[in-house]
Order: C-alpha cells, then sequence, then structure tokens
C-alpha cells in the first residue's frame, strides 16, 4: 500500500496531463484537498475543545471567571482614570490577577499568601539594605546592593530545592527574588521606596482580593473537594475494574467494557495530582462538609494504598493476559471462588468510597472485610482440596494428565487475589484514620440504605470530573 | 509514656515550687531547654540544607547562576544609569531573569520563547484592537476594550486546559494574556504604544539573552542528558532491586540492603518527571552525544516499560513478603531455577542500561534474551516436573504430605518472574526503537569490553543525581 501511494505521488503531474481537460480540475482538486485537510484539522480541533468544555463545565466556569476577574481589575482601574500607562501601580494589580487565579480556590490563596508575603518580606529587606547601602558612602554602595542581590538570589534559589519549602512556599520564594532584586535595581531614595511599597502592597491586595471574591463567590472548585472526589472515584474505578478483570477471565461477565477494565490505570497516574490537591486543599478555609483542619495528607495516604492495590491488579491482568492452557472443568471450579473473592475485595472498596463520600463512620465495613477474608479462607482450602483430590476431571484420558504446569495461572490469579485482599485490608486501616481524624459521624440504619441507594447516581456524575483531574 | 509526659507538664508549677531556691533555675533550664530545641531544629535544618548542597553539586551550581545572571542584569542597568525607576523598562528584563531562568536549559528556552511569542502576538494583537476601538468612537472604546480582554482572556484560559497546549505553551498562553490586559488597561495612544512595544520587546530580549547565556555556558544541566540518565538509573535500580529481592527470599545472599531492595520505587515515581524532562529536551539543540531531533518521546515509552516492569516487581515484593510455609527442599530446588531467571532478566535490564548509556547498538542482548527464555523455560520444566515426580522429600512422614498450597508462593513468584521476563522483552523492543530512531552506532568488541568495565564506576556517580530529580 505504501509503495503504491508513493507511485501516485510521482506520477501524479503526468497523470494529470493524461487527463486532458482535467489538468485544471486536478489542481483545483489537489488545492481543495489541501485546504479540506486543513479546515477539518482545525475543526476537528474545536470539536475536541467544544467537547472538553461540555464534558467538564467546571473547567468552561473557571474561564469565564478569569475573564470577569480581568474585566474587573480593568474596570477598576478605568473608573478612577490612571492615565500613566502599563509603567504605573495599574499593572501590578492586573499582574496579580492573571498570575494568581487559578482553577482551585486552595491554588489561588496559597498563591495570594504566597505574593503578599514574598513582596512584603523582601521590600522590607530590601529598604533595609538600601539603607544600609546609602550609608557606607558612594563607592560601596553599588557593591554593597550587587553583593546583595547576589547572596540572596542564591541562597533563596537553593531554598527551593528544599522539599518542603517547594510544596508550600515555591511561589512566595520567587516573588521574594524578584522583588528584592527589583528593589535593588531601582535607584530610588529610601523615602520614597517606602512610599512605592505602599502603592505595590495596596495594588497586589487590590488583585488579590478581586481574584479570592471571584474564585469563591462563583461556583468555587474547592482543591479539597476535588481530592475527596479523586480519592472517591479512584475507589470505584477499582474496584469495577477488578470485578470487571476477574469475570472477564473466568468468562462469567464478558460485557465489561475495556474502559471499565483499564480503570485501575486512573489510580496509578494520579500520585502527582493527589500530593499538589492536598498541598492546596490545606491553605482552604473550611467548606462544604470539610472543615480548616480536615487531615488532607491522610487522604494521600489513602491514595497511596490504593495504588498499590493498584499494582497488583496491574499485575493480575498481565497474568490473565498470558495465553494460559488451563482445563475447562478447573477454571471452571476455580472461578467460583476466585469471583467470589473479587467480588467481596471489590465490594469492601466500594463501601470505602461510599464511606469517604458519607463521611459517615463505617459500621458495615468490619463485616464485609470478615467476609473477604472468610472467601480467602475458601480459596485456599480449594487450592489445598486441589492436591488432595484427583482434579482430573472423568472423562479425561491417561494420557491427558493435568500437570501443575496447567494450574499455575490459576494459582498465580488465585495468590494475587488474595494479597489484593490483604492490601485491600490495609486500605481500610487508612479510611478509618480519616474516619477518626476527621471526625466521621456514626451512620444511622436509615442514611445506611439512602447512601446505599444514592450511590449509583452520584458516582456518574462525579466521574468526569477524576478524569478531567486526570487529563 | 504519653501520660508520664503529660502529667510533667501539668504539676511543672509545683514542682518548681516545691524545689525552693531553684525557681529561677528551673525556668532557666525550660527556656534554656526551649533554646536548645529552636538552635538544634536550625542547625537541623541548616545541616539537612548542607548536605542536598554537598550531595547534588549541579542544583548549588544551580543556585549561583541564578545570583549570577541577576547581578548581571542589574550590571547592565547600572552601567547606563536608568534612575526613572521600577517603573521603568529595566523591570522588564530583571523580571523575565527571575521567571525564566529554570534548572535545566530545555525548561529555560522553553519559557524563554514562550515568554517572547506571547508578548509579540499579545503586543500586535492589543495594538490592534486598541485601533479599532480608538476608530469606534469615544463611547464604545471602553466597551470594545472591556469586551476584548474578557474574551480573551476566557478563550486562552480555555486553551490552557486543552493538554497538547498545556504541556509545551502554558507559560506563552499566560504571558499573552498579561500583555494583552496590560494593554488594554492602559490608556496609551497606539503611537505609543509601538514605542512601548519595542522597549518591552528589547528588553525582554536582554532578560532572555543573559539567562540563555548563563544556563548554557556555565555547568549547563541538559534536560534531555537528566532523562536520558534518569532511564538508565532507573532500569540499574529495577535490576538490582529484581536481583536482591529474590536472591533475598530464597536466601543466597541476605546482603542486600533495604535501600536496594526498594530501588523499584524510584521507577514507580518518576513519571510525571519523565514527562517534564521529555516536553522541555525537546526544546534545546544538539548537545553532547544527541542531536537536535532526538527522539525524546521514546524515552517517555522506554520509561512506561520501565514502569510496567516495576509493577510486577512491586507485587512480586508484595508476595514475598507473605508469610509463607514453604519446606526448605522445595524452596532450594525451585531457588535455582528462579534466582537463575531473575539474573538473566536483571542482566538484560543492566545491559539495556548500558546499551542506553553508551548509544551503542545492543550487539550482545539478543543473546541475552535467548538465554532468559531459555532460564523462562527451565523454570516451567521445573514447574512441569513437580507434578511427575514425586515432591515429597525422602525423609518425609507420611502425614506430612506436602499440598499444593505450600507450593503456592513458590509457584506466584515463578510466574511474576516469567511475567517480568515477558515484561523484560517488551522493554528490549521499547530500547531497540530508540536505538533505531536515534541511529545508535554499531559497537565494536574493544568498545563492548570498555563499557563493561567503566559501567560500574559511571553507575555509582550518576545515582545522585536521578535520586535528586526523584526528590
Amino acid at each position: 500500500m505504501g509503495g503504491n501511494t508513493n507511485t501516485n505521488k510521482k506520477r501524479g503531474v503526468e497523470w494529470r496531463i493524461n487527463m486532458g481537460d482535467g489538468t485544471s480540475r486536478v489542481l483545483e482538486a489537489e488545492s481543495r484537498f489541501g485546504l479540506q485537510r486543513f479546515v477539518s484539522k482545525v475543526g476537528g480541533f474545536f470539536q475536541r475543545a467544544w467537547r472538553l468544555g461540555v464534558n467538564e463545565p467546571k473547567k468552561s466556569i473557571h474561564c469565564v471567571k478569569v475573564g470577569l476577574a480581568l474585566s474587573l481589575v480593568s474596570l477598576f482601574y478605568y473608573m478612577r482614570p490612571l492615565y500613566n500607562g502599563v509603567g504605573g501601580n495599574a499593572m501590578w494589580a492586573v499582574m496579580t490577577v492573571v498570575v494568581v487565579f487559578e482553577y482551585t480556590v486552595g491554588a489561588t490563596l496559597c498563591k495570594c499568601v504566597n505574593r503578599a508575603t514574598g513582596t512584603f518580606l523582601a521590600g522590607a529587606l530590601g529598604v533595609g539594605v538600601h539603607w544600609v547601602a546609602r550609608q557606607s558612602g558612594e563607592r560601596f554602595e553599588p557593591i554593597i546592593l550587587q553583593a546583595s542581590v547576589f547572596l540572596l538570589a542564591t541562597a533563596a534559589t537553593f531554598s527551593r530545592f528544599i522539599p518542603s519549602i517547594k510544596a508550600r512556599f515555591d511561589y512566595g520564594v520567587m516573588i521574594f527574588i524578584l522583588t528584592f532584586s527589583l528593589i535593588s535595581v531601582s535607584g530610588y531614595r529610601v523615602e520614597k521606596l517606602f512610599e512605592m511599597a505602599h502603592h505595590r502592597l495596596s495594588t497586589i491586595a487590590i488583585g488579590a482580593s478581586i481574584c479570592i471574591i471571584t474564585t469563591i463567590l462563583f461556583c468555587p472548585v474547592w482543591a479539597g473537594t476535588e481530592l475527596h472526589n479523586l480519592i472517591r472515584n479512584n475507589m470505584d474505578k477499582l474496584s469495577d475494574s477488578l470485578d470487571g478483570c476477574v469475570a472477564d477471565y473466568f468468562n462469567t461477565n464478558s460485557e465489561t467494557s475495556d474502559k471499565t477494565l483499564q480503570g485501575f490505570k486512573c489510580a496509578l497516574n494520579s500520585k502527582a495530582t493527589e500530593e499538589s490537591l492536598a498541598n492546596f486543599a490545606r491553605w482552604e478555609p473550611a467548606h462544604g462538609k470539610f472543615s480548616f483542619r480536615h487531615p488532607w495528607l491522610e487522604y494521600v495516604k489513602v491514595g497511596a494504598s490504593l495504588r498499590s492495590c493498584a499494582y497488583c491488579i496491574e499485575a493480575l491482568n498481565g497474568s490473565m493476559n498470558l495465553d494460559a492452557k488451563v482445563p475447562d472443568v478447573l477454571k471452571q471450579h476455580f472461578g467460583n471462588f476466585c469471583v467470589r473473592l473479587s467480588n467481596k475485595s471489590s465490594a469492601v472498596m466500594k463501601e470505602l468510597a461510599v464511606v469517604m463520600s458519607t463521611m459517615k463512620k463505617p459500621t458495615r465495613i468490619d463485616f464485609m472485610v470478615e467476609e473477604m477474608r472468610i472467601a480467602v479462607q475458601e480459596l485456599e482450602n480449594a487450592l489445598k482440596s486441589l492436591s488432595k483430590h484427583p482434579i482430573l476431571p472423568p472423562e479425561a484420558k491417561a494420557g491427558e494428565a493435568v500437570t501443575l504446569v496447567e494450574v499455575v495461572p490459576l494459582v498465580t490469579v488465585s495468590s494475587l487475589l488474595i494479597e489484593i485482599a490483604a492490601r485491600t485490608e490495609k486500605l481500610v486501616g487508612a479510611v478509618n484514620v480519616v474516619a477518626e481524624k476527621a471526625e466521621f459521624e456514626v451512620e444511622t440504619a436509615e442514611e445506611a440504605k439512602k447512601g446505599q441507594s444514592s450511590k449509583g447516581g452520584s458516582k456518574v456524575g462525579d466521574e468526569d470530573k477524576s478524569e478531567g483531574l486526570s487529563l
């Protein structure tokens, strides 16, 4: 095929001439083809963009919010004519809005606080250094200023490599370096510096308040809520894909879609998102069901625990894809136990998702874990019985002895399922720590029922959100 | 213990009174204790920072480079006195240096290009919109300007959610929004705007050139080289930890350190780092062994392939930690085959690391893969023989029949090792694609020997670097 296309391309000119009247038509067709391809490419781009916008209304709303905040800040400066232009202080307000406005409330707050603190500290230090430099005479002044810029920039940049500072104050340190350098480069006298610092801080305050007001008042996107939903959806997906792939392997239910089967990959890839959301969530005030000191860092541990389950499911998926020659009789026999265990494990995960979602202390979970343990025991017994009882089906001929190598895939799947059950128990422990630290309430019997029935509904809506996050 | 401390705290006052002359002394001791704790805390912080700096000289050098670039840019403005202060254009050069200077050359180049392009496009569009607004009369001017800011900010923010734009042009889009808003807010006439745009672009060019010169001339840190080393070190670590944990399980060598065993976790957690490095590496010019169009995106695929091995090693590690009651005879019997297979697989990984490191076409690899396949076959045969031959040791009593459940851990370990071997073959495929696309040279026999002998030396030095990246 490739060779054919090549020949067509090379012989394009001849072919056109051969056509006689077709010369211009063919040329037109070719250029139209190029234009068509361009149009369809651009069209495809916009179509995908449109789908993104429609599927994730939160993101579209965020864009409108940015536009709104910028309009507000520019309106602010239109109202009291400040026509000394971009060089003036107005630009600091605009700049603050553009740079500080983030998708989640926590990220915006984090940047606002960082920007204000960084500017203030650098301003104070800058004025001090300026004063010292002035006192030491005209000859030493530039040397002192240069040296201070060099030393402070070096030290501050170094601090950005320290993980704990990087996680929370990276932006603040950058603003510190920026402000300090600007002050040193500027030739202002100290008295004028004070005035400038006052203007600068007040414009930053204006920009920051506009950002905070816009982000909190109009459809706020809380980092905490996003993290909460992400963890809960990952639990749901993991549970679905565990169920799906075991059922798929044992042919009990072949309708599972590929998307469901690959659900565990979301959990595998969401480490960075979880950590940054947890970092931002710590800046957020109380909102919805979450108090100010909600144990967000524990959520990261739950996420890590989920990921360790996901690793096992990945390995399980891998060993299932091997072309195994397991005798059907055995597969059916074992299938019952494996499917039961996977059902129990995934039920525990689903229940944990409900616990996280309703924020009620788990009541049924101990019972379900007990059921899971019984299923593990049953599977282990099945493995035991395999070596005690004859594993040959009655109709097998003598030459077709079932060798151990034929049950290897079954044994592997079984022991990975047992390992997944063990990790699910650890996950239960991690969720229990969250429930304790966040002081989840005890669930009443009616609520338990309600939670069960509303589970299906809430799940569908939230799946989109977490996908958006993992994009 | 916790209760005890509590009581001490509560009874602190009484105890002091009881001491009689001790009141002031105790107070002093307490405050000294507090001060001591503070000093030791600060000391510990600086100690850790010092260790970070000593262990990763590249990072320390980067900090000095930032200081240098800032000194250079401020020197530039000291030399031709420009005392209209921070509001003037000097600040744009300083700002560019602070914001644009990144750890790797690729990231710096990416930001420079983004900043220049964003400013230029927004400037051109801003001047156009300003002209249109002027033409449409005083009444409509603010409306048109406001509407354009709102619409463009919304659209541009939306484009930042599109993954392909986010990966490469996120910063440029932000600068576009910033510049366009600044121009719209400013009340300049169009003629003055041109002048301002010229000044702005030239100062940005000065800042960007200082950054690029500093970052490339003084100990450059290339994103490509970092990615290259990261992938190679992860291969080494994966290979060591596979070897180590199998040897540990079968007790053939219990000296493996915990750090080596956990080496696979580096590969599990480096996805985000790999992707961002690959994105930055694409901006870099030819350097060292790498040409401009080096297939960096293929490195990401090699990384993904490595991670899929790491998932399996993680599951292997998990199933080894189970308290298994495997009879020693069997363990010894199987140990030989398992250790051999893990040695072969890890040797393949080590060889791939050498291939990546020397950038020579693999010559021995086919042979080693063949050896690995033979080891897989041997292990499978051992599994087969287990069911054919009596697996009971001769000295066992009748009551102690070895049941299948006792070999479950062995079977699981074996089949995970077989799966790891299969994934290692895929890894070989991924490396082969890199070797082909990057046109690795064919290795001569002497070079092969040299590569083998220098392997140990180069590994130790580079391990630090990749750790730094994964921090």
